[in-house]
């Protein structure tokens, strides 16, 4: 880190412009930077450990549920990707194309996957013959692209990393307890390992994946109170089995058409952590993903003082070091004072100071990111301590993030306090989600976002019953209040 | 898994035919299958975590060396590949290019990254401007692409997933450690994990990586005495940082040119494990990456014996569960001989066997993959014995597979000599490495391969100083024996 590019300047406040601070945040903590090809990124190693901790508690999730990873194919022959109708109309236009191999000229053209429903289906037509074969529960880890016009860093660019899984099954039942099992995991790695609360439910008709039967997602609030949809499973029913002619032999000796169903988060979820706990001084990284857990601050002014001070941040090292991930920063040219603001920008859950007269007390200064809370420890209590701190600020961050969104969810029992909500100046800074009734009509749906800009996250699945008129047309609602939002 | 596809056929024998051999197990075992992309494979579950299991040794290996991990765009403007001539003539004839992006026919090509160095060089000279930003140690797990003629399941596909390190360094000694630190731990790696032996050593001038400085190499003899180069580590010295203007202020206030390194291992890596390790009967996995290291294979005849079976299974399940990767196999579709014959072929190190006089005499047998050394264990002993014999099963595949290579490796001190041994029929099936002296000229390095099909594979690191003359041309050689082999 060059002192030029990592000198903490003055970031613009969150609540100021809450896209350029979002930006800035990104670029000066050294998660990502911009790619030289249109709408790409890089993933700095910052951000990338934050990554490859997300993927390992993920994965866990996966695994304890009885899912395996493999791998599929980047390219994707166009013939393939053609044959759901429905899912090529959706994909088609954001797809990039390789047309040549080395110097010759490709008789098909080939897809870089957009994701992977069509080269998995056809392998799965191969590999399964009879209901003993099911169900399979595979997953994988890759890099997906589509082609997109507007990008941002993390939310939308052109490639992205993911996980897609993609599961078979023998009945419907079985397909439709999967989608809502994967969404349940994703729910519990969001709020539990992210401090992300969110809502889950299922998206209206005309929200839902290109080539399903029944979309499902969980959707978070960001800082400026727009949706962010930060998960999604599928019930693809049988319609990817149909084509790809995935069929099994039944205990009943039946040839039948298999049940299908395939879910998917991304890097995108870094973007909902940085909006969600980031305030103004910067990133707040959730404990149990940050890449740095406790960032030590030695302080001294002169050699004697520097010996002391290294020889007990030794001794931190080897109580701490196999426990936490924890980063001492020795470096010379910066002041405390620097350093606090520079890890405090990049996040790190807890900071801990050591001086000459904390190795004198036998002791060390430990400091929240979250709440800038200080407290004096002993050393002999600094193992304990940092765990429960770990564990509190996960926790509370968690509670403020839960507030938050309570606070900005609001109900409307009219179209007009709809539109106040979505567009009026007096929500102009308090924008958030508003509950309300409708008809299950994709016109009013339509007509709503064009008027609103607000689109309907989903329909919760564990919002309790409730009658009441569609806001818009008055015909009878569906029983429940469905939740609407702007959204990236 | 269905009946018809797993049933264990006859495998061909490992002599006849080893290129059919190898192929079948791989299919058969379900570690790979081929997909409808020309040249591409899908790498299977049981594939693909043997790759976690090497990844994860790997990555340790590299974050004990200090590497941090991030991810650099799949996609590179031909203009950025084109910079080092050197490298755009090595790579272009087989680079895939995508030309279009959704409906829109795009200004420049971008290739699917063969190798990345070109765009890692470039955002290199954007994030270094000063010696105290040096060394950079970064690493990618990755997908990469080159358009291959003629592709063979796992050792060259037209895509296939690698790691790629690309370092930064001040100075050129600085580099050229780097360049033999991950040369060793690659070396370490293959050696300890895999239990694959290797010589290392350094590629001729004509073998080099287009666009590097040194390569060197590590390369193993698979089954038939063939080599595999199986992993490369590069200086790159200061070509691409001049062409991508990486330069940083030094110490001395100069602005200089960074020196760097590449380095990379792949999936082809699992095919030297296939071969190396393999026997008639199937594949044998070293105990430290293997899927699965203890498969429980219950017997019982009639219910009440299956129930014995069931509790006494259990009880190991919760005192080996936790300390090795164990499957217990309860088909009850197949008979226990055709369980033994099926994980045997999948190369499973361990087999424990529990049959109703087993829980009656409260012991287990135990087999051995490797060696079918079958023993009987009181229960109390088992986690201990399975421990040992994990350990001693690495270890003895190791000395085997060096014994192998020490056996097959050869010293040519005339040039009818290493023909008789490359090309002659006396050696039809003892084919392996010929160690004989060169006077490092290109021309005659061409005129063996031309008439032997022998390449030099590398100049060994350790081999003790030896003076002899050239076997082809009677010059003085470089003062030690290089290794030749064919290779893969």
């Amino acid at each position: 880190m060059s002192e030029q590019e990592s000198f903490v300047e003055e970031l613009v406040n969150k609540s100021e412009d809450y896209s350029r601070w979002y930006t800035q945040v990104i670029l000066k903590a050294q998660m990502a930077d911009y790619a030289p090809v249109r709408g790409c990124m890089v993933i700095r190693p910052y951000g990338y450990t934050l990554w490859e901790n997300m993927q390992r508690l993920l994965d866990a999730r996966f695994k304890a549920t009885g899912h395996q990873n493999a791998y599929f194919p980047l390219l994707i022959p166009e013939s393939y990707l053609a044959r759901e109708a429905e899912h090529v109309e959706g994909f088609a236009p954001e797809v990039a194309w390789v047309t040549q191999g080395g110097s010759e000229e490709l008789e098909e053209r080939l897809a870089i996957r957009p994701t992977s429903e069509a080269i998995i289906g056809m392998m799965y037509s191969k590999w399964i013959h009879s209901w003993r074969d099911l169900p399979v529960l595979i997953n994988q880890w890759c890099n997906v692209m589509r082609w997109e016009k507007v990008t941002r860093l993390f939310l939308r660019t052109t490639e992205f990393l993911w996980q897609e899984g993609h599961t078979v099954h023998r009945t419907e039942e079985e397909a439709q307890e999967e989608t809502l099992r994967m969404l349940g995991v994703y729910r519990a790695f969001v709020e539990e390992d992210l401090a992300v609360p969110v809502i889950y439910g299922q998206k209206t008709e005309s929200e839902k994946f290109k080539g399903a039967a029944k979309t499902y997602s969980i959707e978070a609030m960001m800082g400026d109170g727009k949706a962010l949809q930060a998960g999604t499973s599928h019930n693809l029913g049988q319609n990817f089995a149909k084509v790809f002619d995935i069929t099994f032999q039944d205990m009943d000796g039946q040839r039948k058409h298999a049940w299908q169903t395939s879910w998917g988060v991304s890097t995108r979820l870094i973007g909902a952590i940085i909006m969600v706990h980031g305030d103004d001084a910067g990133l707040i990284m959730p404990p149990r993903v940050a890449p740095i857990q406790v960032v030590v601050v030695p302080i001294w002014r002169k050699e004697p003082e520097r010996e002391a001070v290294e020889q007990f941040v030794a001794k931190l090292q080897s109580v701490l070091g196999s426990t936490v991930r924890m980063k001492v920063d020795w470096d010379d040219e910066h002041t405390p004072g620097w350093k606090f603001n520079e890890w405090e920008m990049r996040g790190v859950p807890l900071r801990l100071e050591v001086g000459p007269r904390d190795v004198k007390n036998n002791q060390v200064v430990l400091v929240r990111r979250d709440n800038r809370a200080k407290e004096f420890v002993p050393f002999d209590a600094v193992e304990t301590r940092v765990q429960q701190l770990l564990a509190e600020i996960q926790q509370s961050m968690l509670q403020k993030a839960q507030q938050f969104m309570a606070s900005r969810t609001r109900t409307a029992d009219s179209y007009e306090q709809l539109k106040e909500l979505m567009t009026g100046d007096a929500y102009a800074h308090e924008r958030g989600f508003v509950l309300a009734h409708w008809c299950g009509d994709a016109d009013c749906e339509a007509r709503i976002k064009e008027e609103t800009t607000a689109t309907i996250r989903n329909i919760p699945l564990d919002a309790e019953s409730h009658e009441g008129n569609c806001i818009l047309c008055g015909k009878a609602g569906i029983g429940k209040r469905v939740v609407f939002g702007r959204s990236y």
